[in-house]
């Protein structure tokens, strides 16, 4: 297999929008392209995250419609990928095997989310049809019941009181909101505080409300590159060293709600290809819906000990500056989360870290990155891993 | 890269159903999976196309849920393909790149799709949203509009009275019907007569009902092994021996209906890959959703001159032991049309035919077959070519 570099990356400004899932893509897309010292006639192929887009815009089949609102020709191929949270991810794995294997030498992946036009209510009662509809949707549980199940399953499973929990919970939600303020295209820019965690209106115990990430509009896009054709157009080109798929689901087939089998072999597979150990990651942006979600996903990586997430947080390890920095970009809780869109926005963050184009929110001498993205009721897992 | 066959197959009963798209999907995944004669724990990946999944059932990210369904272990990828009708395909087509690449020995490939329940109105309505949302959708315009057009402008085109059009259109229908009859998994099993077409109640002008494909509910599986594996496996391999994809569309951007650029795209592609060309072919699984579709599609996959296709339905030429036997399955017109099952559906039929397995619609002697699946509004076109 080929080496695949990343060339270009492009992103929207992520929170509420008026312009439709095809003119966002088109804003990121051309951006990645420009970027890319390409013309939007080199693109060999498209791949695209989208989720909601029937629901939202009643738009299914999205993906030709991205191709010729771009201009590509005939003869390019287009795929939509639906993996609900995780579809922007999932499009650029099978992006990169493509390309990895010779088919393609450069093709523009992106994800594309319209959701706040529904308002929160009616988004999160359309996004639970990502969990079982036959008996988890059925019986009423949406993403916050979800997590909050998980927050007290770990509390109990790792004798952390709750209360002590939620403290370290509202560590993670200040900051990545910290964080938010250092990136421009954050859908949140403000700073908050645990107190104000604390004090937010209950949505699904113990989750408050500013535990949990917003519905955002947005893309974001890169473009991939064999690396001959990457050496060519770039001196910072950004490689895809590892990949990894994982799935389960379920929620009452799955053994560990803390430890989701599908993202233990997600990861294993992607440090496995990259020949890499968790200790070796210096920046990671990965899938924090839920602040516990930050604190499950940190152990499951690897990047600490299970039980010991949240101390960690509170340690500051994974701040910027600390052990490895978790969500620099603000992450789903404070850059936004506009479904489709946040696994291609995650590698625009780690691309633009390990480029050192991230000005204030810089991770010093980041090297290597992980992505990290969860889909439906932990059932679909990607992780990615980049170097330079 | 590698060869890669198919090693089995499976499909439901298409047309009304009380299962659920997951239930459908193992039914027809545990046939093709027996017969491949391995274990479901071989499995290494599993494309699945659906498309409606959201609106029918309230299911998003149905993938992993069909992986868990079967069995299959927490580090199998599992992705789900939305190409509106062409989904199944556009799974198949990528499956076949990654185990071709080398990337797995063994994966399943299926689509899934409940429609009957919503009733042909309201699915009607529902499916317009793999048209255009913003210009096209917008207008009022659905699936049956859109090929009455192509049927008014193909009448324009080659001087063909629209009366004498409709009586060659109606041939295809009867053909298919008369095929559909013969298969004891389709939707329809009934033969019909030119004048029961003509009589039947007006659609969209000049479509009326039996010009039309219905909505089923069903599934489709098939196990793709590469060839060192396949020759363990089975002494009845089908190679898939080249693949074609093309994006096209909105319509407004496309400059002639009857001559799809996206199919001719496609069709290159495949027929390029596999080094033959359309006179080589004996038999075809193609996208008629309508009876004009099919006759356009004959033309643009090269089987029949331009303007000639309707001429050629008149002459038989389409009939099992004509010229090329067209839809022997009895096509989406009298098999059915349950969406994102159709493309595996069209493959299950190559594959028996070229099996020889196929009873009293076998097409006799067929060695080389060719799908052809068209999504959204002539948008996404995948074309795959089977051979033994």
């Amino acid at each position: 297999m080929r080496k695949v570099a990343v060339v270009g990356v492009g992103m929207t400004k992520f929170g509420p929008s008026e312009k439709t899932q095809v003119e966002m893509f088109a804003e990121a897309a051309l951006e990645a392209i420009d970027g890319s010292n390409i013309e939007t006639r080199d693109i060999q192929a498209l791949f695209v995250g989208n989720a909601l887009g029937g629901f939202v815009e009643g738009q299914f089949n999205i993906a030709p419609l991205l191709a010729s609102e771009l201009g590509l020709s005939a003869d390019t191929p287009s795929n939509r990928f639906e993996g609900a949270c995780a579809s922007g991810s999932v499009a650029i794995r099978d992006a990169f095997m493509l390309v990895a294997a010779g088919y393609h030498d450069l093709v523009l992946v992106g994800g594309t989310e319209r959701c706040t036009v529904m308002g929160t209510p009616m988004a999160t009662r359309t996004f639970a049809m990502a969990s079982d509809s036959r008996y988890e949707e059925f019986n009423g549980i949406t993403f916050p019941g979800v997590f909050a199940m998980v927050a007290h399953l770990y509390s109990q499973k790792y004798g952390i009181p709750l209360k002590k929990l939620k403290e370290r919970m509202a560590m993670v939600a200040v900051k990545n909101h910290k964080n938010g303020t250092m990136n421009p295209l954050a859908h949140f820019q403000k700073e908050i505080t645990v107190e104000t965690v604390l004090k937010g209106f209950m949505v699904a115990d113990p989750l408050q409300l500013l535990d949990c990430c917003p519905f955002s509009d947005g893309a974001a896009a890169i473009v991939l590159a064999s690396e001959e054709v990457a050496k060519k157009l770039t001196d910072k080109p950004v490689y895809i060293r590892g990949v990894g798929q994982g799935s389960a689901g379920p929620l009452y087939r799955q053994k560990d709600l803390t430890v989701p089998a599908a993202r233990v072999a997600a990861a294993k597979q992607a440090y496995g290809m990259a020949g890499v150990k968790p200790s070796d990651i210096d920046v990671v942006e990965l899938h924090d819906c839920f602040t516990i979600a930050e604190i499950v996903a940190s152990e499951a990586l690897g990047l600490f000990e299970y039980g010991t997430g949240s101390e960690a947080v509170e340690r500051g390890e994974s701040q910027i500056g600390g052990r490895v920095a978790i969500n620099p970009s603000g992450g789903l809780k404070a850059k936004g989360h506009p479904i489709g869109a946040t696994g291609v926005a995650q590698a625009y963050e780690i691309v633009k870290q390990l480029r050192g184009e991230c000005g204030a929110r810089q991770v010093k001498g980041a090297k290597l990155g992980l992505t990290d993205t969860l889909g439906g009721d932990l059932a679909t897992m990607v992780n990615i891993i980049y170097g330079i």
